[in-house]
């Protein structure tokens, strides 16, 4: 007979777990743990012990109790010693933030961004010239554990090499090792599309929690997909999976980068929406989408017409998706929020004729509750990832 | 700690695999399910004489054996003893089989059916009744250990209900029920879409085996598809996942029986190819789908019009499906089949220019090579399921 995991297996995923439970619902009470992970309380307790000595988490009465009796210990996230790096590479900006355990932006740095080219030597130098300003930062107790980036470009399950948007060429870079050399704090950066980490980010600590079947859709200049079907991100064969933002939903229509005409991009991305009014070139970017939806709102009419094209194509590519994946939330984020709130009529509308009425039954369209950082959150989440999946482990390897 | 599983629980899984693995790859050597389980001999032996015991497999010396020394015994799958009966109800017929434990089809029969309509009461009894026929034609060695049926509607995961295509009105009718009700064998009738189950079979047993990202269109007169992403069908919330025929490609374009315009499957189906050749109406179905692309391939100018505006479509609809899931394989199965073989280079073109290059580096795309049958092989394997997850589990619910 093939073995079962062994008591040393089983432990190691059970701290994982324990440690996944603290760090994404926050100070939870012992007995809280005992009957949400089906585990004894002296399991529990031992295996708090553990991740106490790790310095992962740590004890501590609650700050308040109602019931009679000796009140149950509350596990914490140690959120001030144990951190992450997260970067993000938005199309007018950099960030770079230290994330501490349970998801708390400890410290934050941004640039703006120069648009239209990619510099991997430009990029990486700042995002690792503020993570190591922030680096110097910290008090002496305190562990990086990890590093995550989001990047709008198709990054290969096999190497982690990143295809750049198709408006940049489809040039191949090194985003990761290139980073993570410059950091030079020993540390590998995990590195994920941008709309993929988002939609982990929603599901795992925003609106999507407890939600299995989840699309998130990210607007930036361009449009792009992250997709959980029953608990999992599509990844596709190697990994390029969730491009909605590629999907043709009006054949001829505006000429996309890509190469191809009427993808959902170019008919919902931000040129699509300011074009038409005469504001593309002279603003860009959330603020001038932000003005249209305001012009729209105050009787402009150029406004309210490309608001509602820009609407209806994205109530097209909503429904086609909600077709083909029967989900139950949608999340519009980044310019797409905007654009959402401006024209839900619109796509709601579109989504009434071309989805089938079983497939929307249960259909919920949100915005997301992370806001802009959705992708920065899931980049944190990307990085530690590894930490959840074997705390002891993954400690074992951090040197710094 | 929470305990790993138990012995039990472990032989029973690998009772499971070992079966699953004569079923699907047919006679199998000791040795070779040895190496492929990762079991030590002794081990395979006595799961081996388990299901032996239980009248599942048999073993028995190879045919033929080039090396020296003792030949390890091959272990078959009972094809002839253990059945499932597979129902398929397509468009323009019903099928029932009785297929073997591995996937053999031990008898079958068929009727033509009336498009249009669907009588519950009419399809279930027929197909109730070649069961019948087939079952009492059967040995009183054989046992029957579950059955499962392909329709073209949509099935919900909660209650197996089926609602129909929408050109029929959406109607939900208890179809597993009912069947198994009229079947009066006691048994359940599993249930499912049919482009998933055919995706299924493709995968278990056509040309995707070991593919993990693959995508079935099934072409009857509407569009069916069955996604299978990183090795699991895409289900969906409530199990209505891989609409694909209800993608709009085209919109504006022609009108569907849902409701919509330009649907995949109002752009491609058979009315698309059939209706600007002069021929719909006349003659249906796949014969006329096939006289089509023959007339094309003659110099019919008509026809090689239609083909190529179907094709053109069908290219559309699968850029954006690769552009979404970015699979391995892309399988046409049903009578667009016939449609991608008469439309290849217009499918192809349009993948060129709409399909992003990273997602379809490493496509391939292929045509059934489970041919008319995969569907109904889908509902054999959706029958066998509760058999190869738990055999004797299975067994011991088996009355008849």
């Amino acid at each position: 007979m093939r073995a079962g995991p062994s008591q040393e297996e089983i432990r190691r995923h059970n701290l994982g777990a324990l440690l996944r439970h603290v760090h994404l619902s926050g100070p939870t009470s012992r007995a809280e743990l005992t009957s949400r992970m089906g585990l004894n309380r002296s399991t529990i307790m031992a295996l708090t012990a553990d991740l106490t000595a790790a310095g992962l988490v740590r004890e501590e009465l609650p700050r308040q109790t109602r019931r009679a009796g000796r009140p149950s210990l509350v596990v914490r996230p140690e959120s001030a010693k144990v951190y992450v790096f997260a970067f993000d590479v938005g199309v007018d900006r950099l960030v770079a933030a230290r994330v501490g355990l349970g998801g708390v932006i400890l410290d934050r740095r941004e640039a703006v961004r120069r648009r239209g080219e990619f510099s991997l030597d430009e990029i990486t130098g700042a995002l690792a010239g503020f993570a190591r300003q922030m680096h110097r930062k910290t008090r002496p107790d305190t562990t990086c554990v990890g590093a995550g980036a989001a990047i709008s470009g198709r990054v290969s399950k096999g190497d982690g090499m990143v295809r750049l948007d198709p408006n940049l060429g489809h040039e191949v870079v090194p985003f990761g090792e290139e980073l993570s050399r410059r950091l030079a704090l020993g540390l590998p950066v995990a590195v994920g599309n941008d709309a993929n980490l988002a939609a982990l980010a929603e599901q795992s600590r925003g609106l999507g929690v407890g939600c299995h079947d989840l699309i998130f859709l990210h607007g930036d200049v361009g449009v792009g997909g992250g997709v959980i079907a029953e608990g999992r991100l599509l990844g596709g064969h190697q990994g390029y999976g969730g491009e909605v933002g590629h999907m043709v939903v009006n054949p001829g229509g505006r000429p996309c980068g890509c190469g191809a005409r009427g993808c959902l991009e170019a008919e919902v991305g931000e040129r699509a929406l300011l074009e038409p009014t005469g504001r593309y070139g002279t603003r860009v970017g959330k603020e001038a989408v932000r003005a249209v939806v305001e012009a729209a709102d105050m009787g402009d009419i150029t406004a309210q017409e490309a608001l509602m094209r820009v609407g209806d194509w994205l109530g097209v590519g909503v429904a086609n998706l909600v077709n083909i994946f029967n989900p139950e939330i949608v999340v519009f984020g980044g310019m797409l929020r905007e654009v959402y709130l401006g024209s839900a009529a619109q796509v709601r509308s579109r989504l009434a004729t071309d989805a089938l009425p079983a497939s929307r039954e249960h259909l919920r369209l949100r915005t997301s509750l992370l806001g802009d950082d959705a992708t920065l959150m899931g980049a944190a989440e990307l990085a530690f990832s590894h930490v959840l999946a074997d705390p002891l482990e993954a400690l074992a390897r951090v040197s710094i």
